[in-house]
C-alpha cells in the first residue's frame, strides 16, 4: 500500500514504509529520495515531507534501537502492532478505533486521535530511550527535567471510524534549540488514505524549579542520534494572539470541575482532556453539525482535580453570533481556572460542514443569530 | 500458559483456550471437563466456571462462525487480536493497555476495565450476528428492538498497568426467560493470572415504546445458537435497596454535566461514564488510598448531554464519615438527575486499600471523622 507516499507524491519510493520488507539492518535510506513538496491548508497550515536525513545520525539511532532489540522479544510488537521503519527512525504503530472511542456520528472524536497520538509519540519515545521513569530520558532525569508538551496542531482529512485499523507513524526533529517537534500521520491500513496528520512542540521542565529549561549538553547529545532533520508534518501555526482574542466573552462554560478520570499519572488533568472542555463552550448548534478539520493548542499551565474551570469560545468572522461562512467556522478558545487563575490553554479551532447535513445553512444562521444554541 | 485454569482448578484442560491448537472444526468439547468450583469473594459476590456445554447448540454457533469467516480476511483477526476459541462459543480478544487508560496510580482505571468489557462484548456479539445495525441483530432489527444494558457486575483482582497486554475472554449465557448474561475474564497475557472477572445483563428495549420486552421467538431462537449453560462469572448481586438506602445524602456532588465527549452513538452518555460520575461523590480520601475490588450497578434510564446530575454516595458500616474497617471501604451510590429527576443508576462498591500506603490507616480515620475530606 502506497500509504505515506500518498501525502507527499504519487510514486514516493516510501512506500516501501509499508511493505514491511525493511529491517533496521538495511541501510538504504530511502527517505533521501522524498521530495519536498509543501501543501497549505485552507487554514494556512502547512505540512511538509520529510526533506533531508542525515545517516550518521540515522546510523546512531540505529544501534540505539538494536539494542532495545536484544532486552528480548517485546509482545506488542509480536503482535504486529509496533516496529520501526526505516532504518529505525520512524515508528509506526497499528491501533484498531474502538466502540467507545467513538461519538454520536460514529467517528473518532478528535480527544480520541490526541489519546493515539500521544500514546504512539511516548511509546516510540520509549523505544529509543527518551523516556526513561519520570516522562524523560536516564539523561534527563539526572538533570530533573521532564517532557512537557507547548503547542499542539493537528489537520484531519477524514475521521476514522469505529472498527478501523489505523496506522500511525511518528518520528521527531528539532525545534530551534530546545525543543523537540514530533510528527505524527494516521493512515487508513485498508486504503493507504491519509486521516490525519499532526506535530507537537515538546520542550523540557525543570521539576524542582518547574521553569522551563534549555536542553543540557549530555541531553541534547542523546537527542540529536534521534532527530530526523524535516519541517514539521503541520507547519507550526506562529501567529501571536490579540489582546481582543484574550478578552472573549462571547460563548462560556463555567463551572468545569476536573473529575478523577481526567487525571494522568503525574496527578494533573491530562493535557489531551482540554480539547474536550474547550469544546464545552463551543455552541450546540457547530458542534452538531461540523467536525473540527484542524486546530492549534497551545498549553501554558498544568491544573489539578481541585480547580474549577471555564471554558471560553469566540467565532471569528461572525457579528454577534451569526456565522458569516456556513461550510467553515473558525473560532478562538481560552482555557482558565476560574476566578481569574490564569489561562490554561489558547486554541484556535477550524471546523468543517459534517457531509450528513441535518439541516440547512440557512437554518445554521437563525439558529445561532437567535441565541438558542 | 494456563490461563483461564487458575480460575477453576490448576489442572484444568480448559487452559487449551489459550495455546491456539483449537480451531472451531475441532469439536471435543472440552469445556464438558471443566469442574465446577464455587469461589466466594469477600463482598458475597460468586463467580462459577461454566459446568454444561450443549453440543447441539455448540454445532449451530460453529456454523455461524464459519459463515462469518467466509466473508473474508478480518483485519483485526489478521493481527491476532480477536478469536473465537473452544469450538466457537468463547470470544477472545488481546489489548494493550494505553497511558491514557491509566490514572495517577499508574494502573488502569475502572472506567478502563469497563470500557474493554462493553467493546468485547459488542465485537464477540457483532461476530456471532447478535448486533446488527442499530445495535441488534437483524431479527431484532425487524421487531424494533435493541440491546439495553439493565446490570453490570465486576471483581477485580489486580488492575493492570501502562503497556501490559491482557487477553480477554468472553461468552454468552442466558439470563432467565428474556435476558443474557454476557461473562467476561481479563487475563495477564504473559503470565496468565486473571486479573479482572465481569458479568453483565442484557434486555431488549423496544425502540419505538421505549419499554423493554420479551425476547420474540424469532429472536429467542438465533439467541439459543449462541448461548453456553453456564453460571455468570460473577454472581448477580440479588439484594434490594433498602428505603434508607435510597435517601442517602452523606456525599453529594452536584452540578455534574455530562461533556460531549461522554455521548456514545445512541446519542446518550454513554453507560461506562456513570461510574466516573458517581466516584466523584467519593470521599478524595478513599479515591487516593483505596481502589475498587468489586462493584454492582443498575441502571434505571438513559441520561443526555441537556441533563444536569447528581451524584451520592454512602459509606457503609461507619457512623458520621468514621469508616469502621480500613482495609476494605464499602459504599452504595445513586446517580440522578438533579431536581428530582429520578435515579439513572444505583451502585455498589466495596474498595480494598491500595498496597502502597500513602498514611496509615489512623491518619484515614480521623480524616474521615473531622471533615476534611
Amino acid at each position: 500500500m502506497n500509504v505515506l507516499a500518498t501525502a507527499f507524491m504519487n510514486s514516493s519510493p516510501f512506500h516501501c514504509m509499508t511493505s514491511g520488507k525493511l529491517g533496521s539492518h538495511k541501510r538504504n535510506l530511502l527517505a533521501h529520495k522524498m521530495i519536498n513538496t509543501k501543501h497549505v491548508s485552507n487554514w494556512g497550515l502547512q505540512y511538509k515531507a520529510p526533506t533531508k536525513v542525515n545517516s550518521t545520525k540515522l546510523g546512531a539511532l540505529d544501534s540505539n534501537i538494536l539494542d532495545q532489540e536484544k532486552e528480548g522479544p517485546n509482545m506488542v510488537s509480536d503482535l504486529g502492532l509496533r516496529r520501526m521503519i526505516q532504518d529505525g527512525f520512524i515508528f509506526q504503530e497499528t491501533i484498531c478505533i474502538k466502540y467507545y472511542e467513538v461519538g454520536p456520528d460514529q467517528t473518532a472524536s478528535v480527544e480520541t486521535l490526541m489519546n493515539h497520538f500521544l500514546e504512539t509519540n511516548v511509546n516510540h519515545m520509549k523505544t529509543i530511550g527518551l523516556v526513561h521513569d519520570g516522562f524523560g530520558s536516564e539523561e534527563m532525569s539526572k538533570n530533573n527535567l521532564t517532557w512537557v508538551v507547548a503547542k499542539t496542531h493537528m489537520l484531519v482529512d477524514r475521521y476514522p471510524t469505529w472498527g478501523d485499523i489505523v496506522q500511525i507513524y511518528t518520528w521527531k526533529s528539532a525545534h530551534g534549540k530546545n525543543g523537540m517537534c514530533c510528527n505524527l500521520m494516521f493512515c487508513d491500513c485498508k486504503t493507504g488514505e491519509i486521516l490525519v496528520r499532526a506535530s507537537s512542540i515538546w520542550v523540557m521542565l525543570n521539576k524542582i524549579t518547574r521553569k522551563l529549561s534549555k536542553f543540557p549538553n549530555s541531553v541534547r547529545a542523546k537527542l540529536e542520534q534521534c532527530f530526523v532533520d524535516t519541517l514539521p508534518t503541520v507547519k507550526e501555526d506562529t501567529r501571536t494572539w490579540s489582546k481582543e482574542v484574550e478578552n472573549i466573552d462571547e460563548h462560556i462554560c463555567k463551572g468545569l470541575m476536573p473529575r478523577w478520570s481526567d487525571l494522568d499519572i503525574n496527578q494533573h488533568v491530562n493535557h489531551v482532556k482540554y480539547i474536550g472542555l474547550v469544546i464545552e463552550s463551543v455552541p450546540k448548534i457547530i458542534v452538531e453539525n461540523y467536525e473540527i478539520h484542524s486546530l492549534t493548542l497551545e498549553y501554558f499551565r498544568e491544573c489539578t482535580k481541585d480547580n474549577v474551570l471555564q471554558s471560553l469560545t469566540s467565532i471569528l468572522g461572525n457579528h454577534k453570533g451569526i456565522i458569516a461562512n456556513v461550510d467553515f467556522v473558525e473560532c478562538h478558545h481560552l482555557l482558565q481556572i476560574g476566578g481569574g487563575g490564569g489561562n490554561i490553554m489558547k486554541g484556535r479551532t477550524r471546523w468543517r460542514l459534517k457531509h450528513k447535513k441535518s439541516q440547512g445553512s440557512g437554518a445554521l444562521i437563525s439558529s445561532l443569530a437567535n441565541g438558542s444554541v
